[in-house]
């Protein structure tokens, strides 16, 4: 077991982007592995974050496909974000990337949130078939989808604090 | 069948205050009467009105037990809200009243928005036990039980709007 690492409000927001879930993440720490801070961020972030808490965290995000680099409040949330998309922009072609934007718009008209998806390792026209898909959703069955998919890269951001654990990450869904 | 009554948004705004809500209830209408003005509530209030508009048509009720008049923006929405809370305000007591107000901040603090109940024949003690229960919920599952009870407001509303069918209103939780 690794020794605890100075985390603080700053790293909890920048693996999610709400400040309450920053502040219970960090009057619930300091933890001793990877494990335990992601059981109290899953604990945090869907029993006691509350739907604006969730709101905002999503808001957080730069729409799929764009640069993260604009408007953003935390440098390493920017960062990693531009890493998880990564499979994404290099499967990405002109005409795809401009249907993705065209329906990140309709997406966010009718939810009035960005449309959030743990992007990692996943290509542009998978995203592209999501996007669709899920656009049929009744918005609350969305709203709660989309703050699973939030913790999905919670936990890989985690597990980056933890880089002895990082493996573990990969196991389970969230 | 009646013949259809004058109505635009504001009338629909005093039955559910989203802007949305209000808007879509105008282009699909007029309604020949009740069955179909709440068929149409219904779709729109589950399935077109997002998030945000769930918030703020929750953010347009008085908290329960306080009177309705301050900083309401719809006198029609006062005036029936003030009605539904007879039966609660008859059987109010200072006690009661004063642990429904603490119970009111603490359900505010944790969930980010107005307790919501149809509180239509209901007791202050029935509604003290609600909100004692409900504040053990997710907030998630809070947020959709919330949407729930306005649907049940909405509908009592809009059976005033259509005076021969309000019986009919009574028959069916929402």
């Amino acid at each position: 077991m690794e020794s605890p690492m100075e985390l603080g409000e700053k790293e909890w927001f920048a693996c999610c982007g709400s400040v309450k879930f920053a502040q219970e993440m960090a009057s619930a720490g300091p933890f001793s592995n990877y494990e335990e801070a992601l059981s109290a961020a899953r604990d945090i972030w869907f029993n006691k974050v509350d739907v604006n808490g969730w709101l905002e965290a999503f808001a957080a995000h730069p729409q799929i496909g764009d640069s993260p680099s604009k408007n953003h409040k935390s440098p390493t949330s920017a960062q990693w974000s531009k890493g998880e998309q990564s499979t994404a922009l290099a499967t990405a072609t002109d005409s795809t990337l401009q249907e993705l934007y065209e329906w990140n718009a309709r997406y966010r008209q009718k939810f009035g949130f960005v449309f959030l998806i743990f992007a990692a390792g996943r290509s542009t026209p998978e995203i592209l078939a999501e996007i669709k898909k899920r656009y049929n959703n009744r918005p609350i069955v969305e709203f709660e989808l989309a703050a699973k998919e939030q913790m999905k890269i919670t936990k890989l951001r985690l597990s980056k604090l933890f880089p002895a654990n990082a493996e573990t990450a990969k196991a389970t869904p969230y």
